[in-house]
């Protein structure tokens, strides 16, 4: 069976259960020893959260979460350095790279104030944000996650947060980069390439991070579809030049410079993908008078 | 006085004035008649939602909003067509383009749930995620922007949504481009130049786009610093390079890729700007596994 990302039918964020056995069962996690499900090919499906790490830290709505291995059970001391390599850290720098979604579970955590007195709590589905590597309390390198809930409707908030991250309170947020899973199989089809210009953005070992942009916005008043015929698969730079209006679609599959009115680059195709003329003329109808009369 | 961004001192979200004057001596939104305050070169600081336009739509966490022009006062219909270039449209153009917060004061709206029955509430800080034309419910173009809600501990969300977006529900956010004032500061000093590649990203009528770069991450558990020592003005590929661990600088501020140990390039520079070689250094640490000897 395909590894399954995202919250399963019947399970609601904030629901309880006894034990790993339960969460089997659910298709909440998975495995009944490990703490992260999930492969460096897959990617990540889910974590649970239960104490078992000192350099782990919870503030709820993030999570600071230490990677897999080098760890002694008995003593929950660190006793040999961890790898990014290691079957769960790949998976999770996998899952950060391409965007998809984890379930966390929140086991017993006497340092959480987050964290059920006995069994496990789903908290819903977080985002890997960012991953490094660091000296743990223990003295041993870490390979460390941040993770972050998805802003969704549907996200429980276990409490409210204790304590604010000042560095945050003064950010706003220009862009948010929107993923769906449609999204992530187009930018697989392509192997994370840029259909106008071809280029890769190379992270870590291999993994190429690309963008999948929708021609007809995604949401209200728009509502685009999420489906093949109205996704590319982009590079961070012609994906915000897309979306902010600098850049225009032909019937042709032509890329146009909207400054400039200069083409680009012909779109780059794989097989059985295209997107629907009526997609990329909606786009350009929506900035008319910046769009060229020869398009 | 220099237009000013953010939620004044002393004011909150939630926050009741009786009419435009009181609007206007709290610093919340300076024009007594115009509904957005601003110009095009410095972008839109305040709007006022009060109803005015037919093709407004409120939803709370977000709203359609009609930008300014060709409007009957009396009849409240659209007797012309709007121009992206008028200095309203302009205005919020440029602050979607730069990720400028934007003050959003609600007025009486008959349409709107979250509106109040009589006076004005300061709702909090909104950022401009698009903009496009349409032809409206009058038959005339007008210009149109979605304004979302800044997800800040500080704002006080009106109501709750009484319905969802569907396209929203089932996408997960893999990137949030976070802005700062300091940021704002360093991409307007390299005119949205990437001081990597020096691509600017056309969007319209020559405003360009770049994103800030806090080379030592911000908020936990790295608690970068929001200044100019820790600041690029990057275009979106080399950010996400440089974010994913995929991208380092040296000592020497040459930009190297780290799948391949090659020299980018050297960062360009502007007069009084460098950055801290301990924040370049805290950047390679974070991915040690990956940093090549040479670095």
């Amino acid at each position: 069976m395909a590894r399954f990302f995202g919250t399963p039918d019947g399970v609601q964020p904030g629901q309880y259960f006894a034990d790993r056995r339960e969460l089997h069962e659910a298709f909440v996690h998975r495995p009944l020893q490990a703490g992260i499900s999930g492969t460096g090919s897959d990617g990540a499906d889910s974590i649970v959260v239960s104490g078992g790490y000192v350099d782990d830290e919870d503030y709820g709505s993030y999570i600071i979460y230490t990677g897999h291995g080098g760890n002694d059970p008995s003593s929950k001391r660190q006793v040999a350095d961890q790898t990014p390599d290691a079957r769960g850290n790949a998976a999770l720098i996998t899952s950060m790279i391409r965007g998809l979604p984890v379930r966390v579970v929140r086991g017993p955590h006497k340092g959480s104030l987050f964290a059920p007195t006995r069994g496990y709590v789903y908290s819903g589905l977080y985002s890997v944000s960012s991953w490094w590597t660091q000296a743990g309390r223990d003295g041993f390198q870490v390979v460390m996650f941040r993770l972050d809930a998805i802003d969704q409707r549907t996200h429980v908030e276990p409490a409210p947060l204790v304590e604010n991250d000042p560095a945050f309170l003064t950010t706003t947020v220009s862009r948010r980069i929107r993923d769906t899973a449609m999204a992530r199989e187009i930018k697989k089809l392509y192997d994370h390439s840029c259909q106008i210009c071809g280029t890769q953005i190379g992270t870590f070992e291999g993994r190429a991070y690309s963008e999948g942009a929708h021609v007809r916005p995604l949401g209200r008043p728009h509502l685009g579809r999420d489906d093949a015929s109205n996704l590319l698969s982009l590079c961070p730079n012609h994906h915000s030049q897309l979306d902010l209006g600098g850049l225009f679609i032909s019937d042709e599959m032509v890329a146009f410079d909207a400054n400039t009115g200069a083409a680009v680059s012909e779109l780059r195709w794989r097989k059985r993908h295209r997107v629907d003329l009526s997609n990329v003329a909606y786009h350009r109808s929506l900035w008319r008078p910046i769009t060229r009369a020869n398009m």
